[in-house]
């Protein structure tokens, strides 16, 4: 009964961050975590990487087309920061995750707030807005990428 | 011109499935599609999985956590099917994906169909429903895997 009621306050407080702490518990094994982040960024790799040709002019722009991609890539951005939980160390994370909390929260940070105007070219049709959206999502990237993952 | 005008009626044509094949051109090799659909079966399984310790009675019943989790299921569930596309054998896809089409074909839809009893009972959060539900789409999970992962 206790224990019941410790952990219904424990939902109960972590209730505010629950879009971000929702699958923290799902991770039974710290391979677990690693699989599910690199899972998400592979998603998001792809969905960025398929703006890429309509940036370079190779194929028609297509806003239908960028706003799907634009939308599953700012679903998926939402999921793989949890799991870089306390002892979920590996995969193709560097140790400084862990030894820099601030700094890669900071990186992430960046990170999301460039979808804010990729997703706003997106909804608006604006190719020009997109490309330059799409130059500060990759540079957010690469600088997270430089500093945190091997 | 006459390029263009092709890539802009595939791009038309192709616009009432673009939700499913939003990523079928971002697979620039075989292994990133395997990689985005296995990532994509993490996720899924991490957010299913999360549901497990509510159905079981191990943690207590939150219906914002439990939404939570089936929304994502839900979003992440549409993506990994077009990453099966011809040429992408590999990973832990047995051959019969492919040799069996329609097997395949009628295996997702058993499962995408079951989330949808899955999701009206996080909604409605009515916890006998969701146990059904759950059980349900695990028996769906299982299914394809014994047919056609390895």
């Amino acid at each position: 009964m206790k224990k019941s009621l410790l952990a219904s306050l424990t939902f109960a407080l972590a209730a505010p961050l629950l879009a971000a702490n929702v699958h923290a518990q799902a991770f039974g094994k710290a391979q677990d975590a690693i699989d599910y982040r690199e899972g998400a960024f592979q998603i998001m790799k792809a969905h960025f990487g398929a703006l890429q040709p309509v940036v370079k002019g190779q194929i028609p722009y297509d806003q239908a087309m960028v706003l799907a991609n634009v939308e599953i890539l700012d679903q998926v951005s939402k999921l793989p920061w949890k799991a870089f939980g306390p002892g979920t160390e590996g995969g193709d994370a560097l140790d400084d995750i862990w030894l820099d909390e601030e700094g890669f929260k900071a990186a992430q940070k960046k990170y999301l707030d460039s979808l804010v105007p990729l997703t706003a070219a997106a909804k608006e049709g604006n190719l020009d807005k997109l490309k330059a959206a799409f130059v500060d999502t990759g540079a957010s990237c690469k600088a997270c990428h430089d500093s945190f993952r091997d």
